[in-house]
């Protein structure tokens, strides 16, 4: 059993560096097979499909992003300076796979949303709940920092979807010029979203 | 050599189709060719592979829409009101898709971008000349609208960048949620980037 659930996790970890990485469409079940060290029977002993694989990377990937969302942005700083950790992380790990693995690898939910909206329904529902998720987390900060009169908008769901919106905008940028610098703007122009003045941000 | 001219033509309408709807990796020659009506050795005829074709569907594209950019940014409207009417034909593009296919086709580039940034180089260079004129475009138009003295930003460069890389953000939503309402906040998103009062764009 210890060998069986092995051969399950390297599958998944071969799923999300090549998913990461590539073009879905590009990426075959032998392929990821190779990549884990598996034989094929073992990949449909675990899993139906690519797209069985692919939803659960994603919600893997979702997983941990959110954690990572929640601890920078129920810290105890203020509200304000989390938004900003939170563009800082981001940028981070954009760095971070560029060392890694040579390439700035983009958002895995943005990349599949634009490979598979037009094709592939049950991938495709879940990155919208999954963005869904990632508007209402920002919605929920804007909201305890409104409540803390660090800031006033005139609609903190727009707002909150205008910022995650940038933020897949910029990584896109990050990811075409392979440049995790491209990143850098994205406190400034979040900031000039929420109608917060320099001097608040300095 | 109108038949021929003709068969040029057919391929590079069934790949700017193709292209624009689904995975670049997910096509194959014999799919375009078949789309298109053509056998499979005109296109090597015409093209010296599926790469070439994207190079020229991509410029093709691009050709078209900076037509476009350019007769609404260099109309005789206040230059606002450009920009305006700017965001409201990249909702007026999806929609239309949406009527004709059936599906919010999203951004050509931005769909490239995504899936070939990690992988083919010749398109991936040339869509980033490709932003790079995106932006170059909305610069020269605030730049106008500044000395117009409508508007003040602190970098014109960094403002254009932020707009279009909400377009790109709000374009992944429009395509991933199939719905071309998701770009309604595009206008007021760029007023913020821009920081404009709402009284200001009334």
């Amino acid at each position: 059993m210890g060998r069986t659930s092995d051969a399950r996790e390297r599958i998944l970890t071969a799923g999300a560096d090549l998913f990461g990485r590539r073009s879905y469409a590009s990426i075959g079940v032998a392929e990821i097979c190779a990549a884990a060290g598996v034989p094929k029977g073992s990949f449909y002993y675990f899993f139906p499909s690519k797209q069985a694989l692919a939803l659960e990377v994603v919600d893997r990937h979702w997983e941990w992003q959110r954690g990572e969302w929640m601890r920078i942005l129920t810290s105890v700083a203020p509200v304000v300076d989390r938004l900003r950790d939170l563009f800082v992380a981001t940028a981070q790990m954009q760095s971070d796979a560029l060392k890694g693995t040579g390439a700035v690898v983009g958002c895995l939910f943005g990349n599949l949303a634009l490979e598979l909206s037009t094709q592939d329904d049950p991938v495709r529902a879940r990155l919208q709940e999954i963005f869904e998720e990632q508007i209402d987390i920002v919605e929920a900060t804007l909201r305890e920092a409104e409540a803390a009169g660090d800031l006033h908008v005139a609609d903190a769901r727009e707002s909150a979807k205008a910022i995650v919106a940038q933020i897949e905008g910029l990584v896109l940028f990050a990811k075409l010029y392979n440049d995790p610098a491209q990143l850098e703007s994205l406190w400034r122009s979040s900031m000039m979203l929420l109608g917060l003045q320099d001097e608040a941000v300095a």
